[in-house]
């Protein structure tokens, strides 16, 4: 190497996808935008680099010690760790331009400084839905989510999977029940475990800061199963009296139901008691997703409802609800897993070869296939033909058009199916048909 | 306002925009993007945030002052300021994995500390297109980059705009074989403010300079007129020795050839010998385009040929021809000139409104329409009518839907057509066909 050079590389923690990769992970990003779009979720695109003290007024501990924080002349910036507090900050804003209850997607790039660990990211995509009321919002929009989660699932190929929701107000009028108010966060912390340690182990550990017959209550309730409605049916009878508790339920009661309306089907959306999601934000509905084959993967969309968006900023009340899903890790998990794999990803319909010279020839099918609304490449560079169909093949382009000496005097051309091998020399008009699948 | 509260706020240069806005910007963006993969053009998404001296390999002087450059731990980071030094990476780094020649899009924000002014962005989205090739690249590749502005413009809904085209090897011809080889950098320099200055001052400045018979040669060459056989036939008969100047010319001219089979229309594309394009970076054609009716705006989307992508990652010698479209300025210029509107920009093809209580139908309903492919809207809080058509305006969806204890009662349901004000009573089958213009 000449002196001066430098050696090119990508940051740890920072995913840089292959042409094919990407073509795939685009078409993932595409499905998510589509399917938000269609239940009349809005388009919003705020900046990454935003004023420090706007991004961070509500940040502290560990988020605060992940932000890429830094100075530009007088300016004290960062960039955005998530989507939720430059929505906060936008609908403050804008407050008077906007109509309420306001939904909006965004998928974007967020940034946290985390430790670079296989997996783990420091520049990933998040797409995010989520709806604004002013003062209030219904509690139906609380079904709505699992609706757009099941649709944008299904619509990326999943069949089996299963949005858990669950209610905080239940697990809260609980712990009040119990008197063990001041346990909650502890205890929910406990519970959000059972996955991972079993029953036996979370038992153990509540035993540590509630008496025998709080934790018998608190098991008996972790055991509740069945179908939704059997579900709703043993929490009602388990008669606890406190009014969040009834609250909770009733809401949980009102969203299955609308769930059901939207025919989101039963397989696919369970209620589990054992879902606590963080432990401050959210204070009413919560929900996570599973692959059902790849449980261990952990939740691919997660999401809830909050009582109030934007207290950092305004007065003013804002409940919410939403969901966000992870691309970037859900993309490296799905191709690490080999959920998904990457063959036959291509931009293009066909690649148009010149054996020797014949370029005129060349660029003249290539504009009469476009005009036929086909994606045309031309590889006419003074390359050997065998480099030629490397490109091709790395292309993982369909159909291969080869224009040579004897097709330019037969006015013919030579269309090859780089799937089946099979080849034909035919006229422009039947290459369109076959190349359309017509 | 209580204490700790934070004033929401964007930072200036940071583009920020309403839904309905978003929504345009969003389509355009799109259109780029289908324009730019109809043609073979591989999709990349590289980070924003790179090793500082990854990105800086190459920069220096003004670009410099401009890198928001900044420490994380003890990493040296900077953001990107285009997107042609992280492809100048990617190649270099990827290179056993890719195909040459090697055709990349990317759009993406990139950031430029500039002083913050009207219609100027520190973030801002670049539209690129390059093809780069392993060691040579064939001219024919030029040809494409015009039709593929033409393409996006006309997609873009534009008629009136022109792709002006040169190649630098005539400009540096012509100063080689006028022996004004050191002073050709400020003689492009005073030649580039042609528009800007006319005709007869640009002589003046050159007269500084150069000597009377040397400034009449170039007076004459900037001279030429016509369509673009022509030019290059005036250009012929200049008799101009220099090889630089014939190699140009000779570029200049398949160039054209090609561009002329691509089918793009000659009121199109123009040769203009007074386009330099920057003054180190390009060195063989280079492109320039404008609407011809706001030629005032400036070029909406330039590029060109180059020697030499990556030298500061390689020794390798990688030509490549791109051109840029930036959306930001564009799309600020558009519509701070009027020329594109934002009006009946929608998400939805219908907003479902309930009258009173009736969330079940309208749940039900809206259930129905989306199995029909509809995208659709429900507006189902505890609102006043008015407030709910509000919204419905607000959204500039064309279609409301509203639902009262009639329509309950008939299975009908009132179909409203925003645009005419037109109001029917129908079955939701009707309402289906009515909604898909059928």
């Amino acid at each position: 190497m000449k002196e001066g050079i430098i050696k090119p590389k990508t940051l740890p923690g920072f995913m840089e996808l292959l042409p094919n990769e990407q073509i795939l992970f685009n078409k993932m990003k595409d499905i998510i935008r589509k399917s938000y779009e269609k239940y009349g979720f809005l388009p919003l695109n705020t900046p990454i680099v935003e004023s420090a003290d706007v991004l961070l007024a509500k940040a502290g501990g560990e988020t605060e010690k992940q932000i890429y924080r830094f100075q530009k002349g007088d300016n004290d910036l960062a960039l955005r760790f998530d989507l939720t507090v430059p929505l906060a900050k936008y609908v403050t804003q804008y407050y008077d331009k906007l109509s309420f209850p306001f939904k909006r997607y965004q998928i974007g790039k967020v940034y946290r400084g985390e430790k670079a660990q296989r997996g783990r990211y420091r520049e990933f995509y998040q797409c995010d839905i989520d709806i604004i009321g002013d003062g209030k919002l219904s509690i139906i929009n609380d079904a709505e989510m699992p609706l757009v989660i099941y649709n944008t699932f299904k619509e990326l190929g999943f069949d089996d999977f299963t949005i858990c929701i669950n209610n905080r107000k239940i697990l809260n009028g609980l712990f009040a029940s119990l008197e063990l108010k001041n346990e909650a966060t502890e205890i929910l912390r406990i519970i959000d475990k059972i996955e991972k340690i079993g029953a036996i182990r979370v038992k153990e550990e509540l035993l540590k800061i509630a008496k025998e017959n709080q934790v018998e209550t608190i098991m008996k309730f972790l055991n509740i199963q069945g179908d939704n409605n059997s579900i709703i049916k043993q929490l009602e009878e388990m008669k606890i009296t406190d009014e969040t508790f009834s609250e909770g339920l009733s809401e949980l009661k009102e969203v299955v139901k609308f769930i059901t309306l939207f025919e989101v089907p039963e397989k696919n959306l369970k209620i589990d008691l054992t879902i606590a999601r963080g432990l401050d934000y959210y204070t009413g509905t919560v929900y996570e997703t599973f692959l059902n084959k790849y449980k261990n993967l952990g939740s691919v969309c997660s999401g809830g409802r909050y009582d109030n968006l934007a207290q950092y900023y305004t007065d003013r009340k804002m409940p919410g609800v939403g969901i966000s899903i992870g691309l970037t890790r859900l993309f490296f998990l799905l191709t690490d897993n080999n959920i998904i794999t990457m063959q036959n990803q291509s931009i293009s319909d066909v690649l148009i070869i010149s054996m020797g010279n014949e370029y005129d020839v060349c660029a003249k099918i290539a504009s009469k296939l476009r005009q036929n609304d086909l994606k045309v490449q031309l590889n006419i560079e003074e390359q050997k033909l065998g480099k030629k169909f490397k490109y091709a093949d790395k292309i993982n382009v369909k159909y291969v058009i080869t224009i040579g000496e004897n097709e330019v005097e037969n006015e013919v051309l030579t269309l090859k199916n780089m799937d089946t091998g099979e080849q034909k020399t035919v006229k422009i008009e039947e290459a369109v048909k076959i190349i359309k699948g017509e």
